[in-house]
């Protein structure tokens, strides 16, 4: 029976050729990749109809399961996302700066791969071939565990996989799913010196798990509790519409907005309407007193209420009396993802901008711009809410590390 | 009394306001530490000498001895070390990168400090001031637990820093002590959300117990086992010089050469010039027989030498047969610190550049190079030998993290 640790030493052996693979190779496997899926279209909806019918049968939610299900479409959109990977830059051998010592020593910082990245994450399917592809593309090799729901599923989608890495050339271990019961999660996170980096990819709840079991070093990509403070001077019209955009143009992703925080000053002229505009798109909004005054839709605020990530056609609000009592709430409440304000005051921007804690911090725009699609990476990993390595979204340079070349003619030191 | 859970507390409110902190703030106050450390000279000479007497009654070893002992000449040192901070850049403020989206977004990612930083070392109570320094100047609160047998020196300069903290006008608990039993490491190393990142200065003991059992961010500056191979190809008067350099110069430090590595094809005309000149350095041979082969001088390799950090005048040799065997042995030993090859053969550079897997490669030079001042750096907050976040010399950049900032019109994501 293969372990773990026999995984996780071919995957060591497999990113030492990967490591060193050019860019050239590397598309090469990923087009092989993609094509590999396509053509057993008919056999990953074969397994993710396995997946399904079991998770119908135990009763599971129509939204978890629409996660889980595949068509055709979701099919080849996870091919054409290996084909965009292919199309992207290699972070890999990039010099990050370089210089030359007094004494005629070159230095060199260059970008490298991690090694073996350990990716823990729940029941998307589609995430099996998109962490595989941004793994394969950074010069890592991937141990790739997903949830027991959706095992067939991945199964399948890792075997098409595989076979594109081994039609490329390239070590076919470089991609593997860790299979086995929940012990196995416990040997991947405590594996140092066989893991280099785990990755956590799902809810609150699998990230706590990975930080408090972890001692392999983690890059959390964490939840939002986004905020949208409208100052007082704020424009009411691109307040409504920054706030509605954030709330409501995708409310499941962690870009989204949870907290609405508003001025007293502006509350009389700002709240009626928001508090409409929120109703008529379908949003609950759970206030406090203050705000319940504006409008009989309000829902009282329970005591977690600021403190929940909602993900759904939900929203937390009150009012405050000052920037400064934004801001303490939101040092009180944030997740360190995404915060807002709107304001037409400089010195408000200002403060802002310098005292909140966060990946992202916006002037008058909406947290949806929070995303590696829209900053152009082309990828994205996850949003790191962590402040070591990378913070904000990370695509395809921070899942790498570096390392120091240093090129002399027998110099030593005095 | 106080808890650590308060001290870590008044270390984030302090963190506030040190984040926002201009360059000109941190400065005056680095000088004014500096200031208050030589006005306090005779009482931190008093306070040391109370801990130098007890670990002599309590019979410690004198190189222990001779790390803990002040002097007025390290105390100047101190001093100094805090001035010299205040002339490097500050790195919070600086813009990483930026671009203006396709919609109008400006975005900047500039560099903010962690906000507190945690630091855990061991005797050396010059590390106090140091560490307090570098805290300051990089916009951190500095949370530092020292070792008791240094308590009371570190007490005392901690006093004098405080001091000059609070003269400057900047928060007084942007720099503390952690005082207290073995449990306050542990509150320490699971305050997530308290303290940012942790920091573990010292043996491999130390960062061991840091990394298995912290749920906060670490870095770890690591221990180096490092190699030097000596190509077939190489000039051996380079050769000579560099290995000498490494292993001789300064024996106690982590860029030390540990372990030498000889192609099989130059064994007979290196080897004896080798150890030769390692015996009239003082330097002790653990050596496999076919290195004991050339001197009778040499000690055989016990089972576990060639994984040892000596960190003394002694070190570990063996033959092998070609790049690809020391390659193995690297691979199979190093700790990821510092590694070179002396080589006259570009083929066999590249390939070792390449291939080695550490913080640092070093081609035909003295891994003594691998250190911040080296480096130009001008302060080193350590060496990581980790992958995340920092590789190698860790500097103030090293010390921050980075925060988007978004800046629209009212955009919002269609």
């Amino acid at each position: 029976m293969t372990t773990f640790t026999d995984q996780a030493s071919d995957a060591r052996l497999a990113a030492r050729v990967l490591a060193t693979a050019a860019r050239a190779e590397k598309d090469t496997a990923l087009h092989a990749m993609a094509a590999a899926v396509l053509a057993d279209t008919a056999t990953i909806m074969a397994a993710n109809a396995e997946d399904v019918a079991r998770a119908e049968a135990a009763g599971t939610d129509a939204p978890l399961i629409d996660r889980l299900r595949l068509t055709p479409e979701r099919i080849e959109a996870m091919a054409a996302g290996l084909v965009d990977l292919a199309g992207l830059a290699d972070p890999v051998g990039d010099v990050v700066r370089g210089w030359t010592n007094p004494n005629g020593v070159q230095v060199r910082q260059v970008r490298v791969p991690f090694g073996v990245v350990g990716i823990i994450f729940e029941a998307r399917p589609n995430v099996t071939a998109d962490a595989a592809g941004i793994a394969v593309k950074s010069g890592n090799a991937a141990l790739l565990r997903g949830s027991s729901s959706a095992l067939h599923s991945n199964q399948a989608i890792m075997a098409a996989l595989r076979l594109g890495v081994a039609e490329a050339g390239l070590p076919v271990d470089a991609v593997q799913l860790v299979e086995g019961g929940r012990e196995v999660t416990g040997e991947m996170m405590t594996a140092r010196g066989l893991v280099d980096v785990l990755i956590p990819r799902g809810g609150a709840g699998l990230i706590n798990a990975v930080v408090q079991g972890a001692t392999v070093p983690v890059i959390e990509t964490g939840t939002g509790n986004c905020h949208l403070f409208v100052d007082a001077s704020a424009d009411i019209e691109m307040a409504l519409a920054i706030m509605l955009n954030a709330k409501v143009q995708r409310p499941s992703v962690c870009n989204a907005l949870e907290t609405l925080l508003v001025h007293a000053d502006i509350a009389s002229r700002f709240l009626p309407r928001a508090l409409e505009a929120l109703a008529e798109a379908g949003v609950t909004v759970h206030g406090t007193p203050d705000v319940a005054a504006y409008s009989a839709a309000v829902v009282p605020a329970g005591p977690h209420e600021f403190d929940a990530e909602y993900l759904t056609l939900d929203l937390a609000a009150r009012t405050v009396k000052d920037l400064d009592e934004a801001l303490a709430h939101i040092a009180a409440h944030s997740t360190g993802h995404s915060e807002t304000i709107v304001t037409a005051d400089l010195a408000s921007a200002e403060r802002f901008v310098a005292e909140v804690d966060a990946a992202a911090v916006l002037v008058n725009a909406s947290s949806r711009f929070v995303d590696g699609g829209e900053f152009g990476f082309g990828s994205e990993i996850g949003i790191s809410t962590q402040k070591l390595h990378a913070r904000g979204p990370m695509a395809l340079p921070e899942m790498t590390s570096t390392k120091y070349v240093l090129t002399g003619r027998g110099q030593t030191r005095a």
